[in-house]
């Protein structure tokens, strides 16, 4: 399905980025959920871009929810959330549309759509297409916790500077959600912010992977063929732009392990069953067992550089040269976070739901 | 959906290891479609266990196809493909019902169904079940080839033996298809398989990594949100059993390069538009622009191995332990490999009658 | 979705009628459903012509569940139900191929499916597809009836002539689920017989009205946009051959109503809240209400009649006559009905699933 | 799928009558069809109630389109139509918070919601909600009249009172889709008007017959399990509030027809294939024939009538009895015309992409 995710529970997202206005359509959340707009605001300020190394476009999220909402609750019917755009500055982007630039949608999108793409800013492609996203992902993230799920990721490798390793979890994850850059070793921010910043200054961009860890997912969610955890979780992940890998508990690592090394071996603690370690990062035969889900995203450097690139000209076709100007993030690793954990928490509650009914999130 | 896969061309699968029959009904494929049953039998025959590597356990796949195929071409009505079990010794099984297996579905599979599951081999959950998929995916590779789209797939590493890299994909991808031992340089099966016997001496296994490559894909194919190319391709990818990781181009590697490395310039080769890299693997902005598509996989050790290993007790609820018995791969990835070609083959075909209708590929 | 029907179970459909088999995947259903082969294949007597006014064709329904069972349970996982197909007699349908019957798929097969339909038996058109669909309905009418909803259809006319109307549901249905030919008033039966046999002897065949009557279906079911109680059953039934129209409640006769005598008033049944009239069949904006749920059908007369015909000639596309030969029922209705408690069964519990969880039917 | 319709054009609703917007998401329409705002509005206006048989609410419809159209054409990316809502009168319905309306969705949503429904004025159940709808619709409308293919209702019956039945299609339906209140005979309006104002004076309401007929559909679409062209046109038209009866051709009145007089022969016209009547409305085995598909939909009389009723209290499950006020019009087939008109539109969309790929439109 295009442009619509999730089987239980629908969402559809619409908006081009230099359009009137962008928003998403949920269909199926259960009445009942509080709706607190306050942390909608908080989650769409981690994505927005501020401070040194993110550009200097003007860009407010100033989101209404005109549907599906009744005194602070939801109502069950479907919630649309839209957010009108401002500070578009549609000249920076005229020159695109015969010249693609590398490593974006440019060329793509117009033989997908023949030249009736609307171009400025990326058209439907633009990463502020993910806002509306946030904001519905931020109702699915309260949603969760009130059922004792919780979301985090932090930046654990940027521009070659590795943060530290998760340690307890529950502790760190809830202080991640309060950061805007999320690394667990705060010392690290420093440290990765002046390499971004030297990139910034070659007129190029970094890259970097995300970490992310769900705590409290019960067992048994999951279907075998063809809705496995990591099937649902990657099919969502890969649409956030930029996202070239997702691998989950030790992943690529796996390749060169044994099985007596790479097996979790399961106990009783108490009356809960749980693995002595996480290799498969709490997902057995496609089915969640109750401990940890580890998943790790690759996010490839920004893909809109200051260097002169060569290109075509789509119009002529011939070999042509470009160089962008306008605003652009030397690195969008530490703003892609909370995407990531918004469409992960869609994804989670499409699945919950599946299993355990509509109401499961009252 | 569960077991259930594809938005344009459907592909149901049913069946038990254990249980009577396999198959796989594919809901949506064009009239005629010329149906090679020779070509099914041999894709059968590589991922079947055969040889001194895979287990002694005698499978045979007499499939036959009781509706949809007519005078050797589908009929535009869903396909039927079953396949009797046979040789099945459910003796092997039986110690399980209470000690669930690590790194297996048996635990998760427990919560998930409440005891209702038929456990014998596995249940729904076994390897065998990829077989009706390779039947299918025949039907779906031979479809793409008659359109000039080649899939293949090489074991790129195994039990820390790496094969060459792809250096001329036509010639490579046709020697490859023939292969049963999917490697491009035929000197390194040796060095593989005695890794494998190697970790099969200590009654251990070993996994490795996937490199697929697709070839012809015409540009313009994928819906940006939610459904890009590798959104489709991932999701499939994660039910194949073992997998735990996918990336695309460079993937995971990308982390550590900067734009200017990482993104892929465009130029004219002749009248057609290419680009001078291909770190992203083909796909920009989440659609194909007709360069090939490069995708990797890890795939884990097998958790099946000889070594005891420390479980639970489902009905008591305490510790125990286990020893596994019975007929198993010290390696499985050189049979993966020709279930990744016919999900991928599978897959490409739904979201190419997404994009041109649903006669495209007569 | 073609072939498949379901949101939360899916109801896949394969076979061609002279094909080798014919079959159902059901999947989705929760574990623990008891299973009664007996039923089954009581329900299938029902479909199957016999006696006089049903054809000389000798059909046999040795059906057989693969998988999906175990221990007389589903285990979960998906059930498939294949039924081979015996005693077709090719030669019958040889002319057909050219010659569309009116009435029939014939020509509009042809224009779909371009000349590569298999044509012997109306291919996959043939009432005999209904066969799996009756043996997967049995299983869902017993499932609900485990939960207290109880599906039943009398022929309401036939051939002119009327069955009595319903005065007291739970002990008429319970009857009606008992008799091949279904109606109330078991007098009706020789009636409509000798009217059915008088259009037989004219070459000809007649048609009727179904009347379906839910009890037990909890209120609070259905989806008012898109998929109200009324679209979903809708859909499902204008899947079954012949069937031409379908009303809920006083259905069209409500045309001719004022709101005053078409408003079913509200009021408590000790703490049950029930309607004084039931005009609206059960329903009210799309959702149940805990009344049962009245449907009427019409089925179409028989389009294979022995009279000669015009037609075309689809090789030549030139006028042609047609005279059908074969063995060809002057009435289906009263078979029909078993397919009609079937599908709707069939829809019952994809919704219900929908509302209160996969867990549901257990 | 809840709120949300279509195979391969989704359509998603949101909103609620008395809440800030409403709105409709259109995801997957193919680029460079145009859009003609004018002709939105003009369908828009004979949806809305106006003249002296509808009642006195102010509602204006100022949509406006904020996505997925760039210089009056689709670019192929969703497309949202969002319409504010003004002059809402929430007195009016606050009364009604305990006490259901009999025929209204009241106590049925109160059910499914468990009084979170956001229940001013209907909530999301509202007739209003269709106003996203016919301006969708309208988009859908245009394109197919592109293709050749034009559809066209007028009110059969109402009242007691009946139109004239169709003698020239192409010029009548171009008439009849110039019209606000839409007959045949326009000597007819006012016969039905004067019935209609004559149960207002009762304090009543009426209902009707509506007949719709498609002409230019192409032959060879439609699914036959289980997406039947009455399949998914039923599934959408009961969608439609106050729908209670869809029938296709001669539909109930088949009952009593025998096959010889219901078949309907074919013929060569020219090149063209042909059925010298037309019984079966364009329709042989749920795919269409290439002539024109007839629909007859029968409309309750409106629910809201002025006279007291008998309903309970749900607060304290007693019975009670209930007298609506505010503003309420005693017929609305005349208006649901348009409702039925857009429905089939976006259905027919939805079918032919399926049939023909996504840029069938174009």
């Amino acid at each position: 399905m295009k442009n619509t995710f999730g089987n239980n529970i629908h969402f559809t997202l619409f908006g081009e980025s230099h359009g009137q206005e962008i928003g998403m359509v949920i269909d199926g959340l259960a009445p009942g959920i509080k709706v607190d707009e306050d942390f909608i605001k908080s989650q769409l300020d981690k994505r927005r871009p501020q401070g040194k190394i993110s550009t200097a476009r003007q860009e407010l999220d100033p989101f209404r929810i005109v549907s599906g909402v009744f005194n602070g609750e939801t109502t069950g019917t479907p919630i649309a959330i839209i957010i009108p755009n401002s500070n578009t500055k549609s000249k920076d982007y005229a020159k695109l549309k015969d010249l693609p630039r590398p490593g974006h949608a440019d060329y793509t999108a117009e033989v997908k759509y023949h030249g009736f793409q609307d171009y400025r800013g990326g058209g439907h492609f633009s990463g502020r297409i993910t806002t509306p996203i946030v904001a519905a992902g931020a109702i699915a993230i309260e949603a969760l916790r009130s059922k004792g799920i919780v979301i985090g990721t932090h930046v654990k490798r940027c521009a070659g500077v590795d943060d530290a390793d998760f340690s307890n979890y529950s502790e760190e994850l809830a202080k991640l959600n309060d950061k805007t850059f999320a690394v667990i070793d705060d010392a690290k921010e420093a440290e990765m912010v002046s390499a971004i910043e030297k990139a910034a200054a070659d007129g190029d961009s970094v890259g970097g992977i995300l970490e992310t860890v769900i705590t409290g997912m019960p067992a048994g969610v999951g279907e075998p063929w063809f809705d496995t955890v990591e099937s649902e979780l990657s099919h969502i992940l890969f649409s956030v732009p930029a996202i070239k890998g997702v691998e989950f508990g030790d992943g690529f690592a796996m390749a060169d392990m044994r099985g007596s090394e790479a097996n979790d071996s399961f106990y009783m603690d108490g009356d809960k069953v749980k693995t002595k370690t996480n290799h498969n990062g709490g997902i057995n035969g496609g089915i969640t067992n109750g401990m940890p889900i580890v998943i790790k995203c690759v996010v490839k450097p920004t893909p809109s550089i200051y260097k002169e690139q060569d290109t075509i000209d789509m119009n002529k076709l011939e070999d042509s040269k470009l160089t962008i100007e306008g605003r652009h993030d030397p690195a969008i690793i530490h703003r892609a976070r909370v995407v990531v954990d918004s469409v992960v928490a869609l994804c989670l509650c499409d699945m919950l739901c599946g299993r355990y009914g509509t109401d499961y999130l009252k």
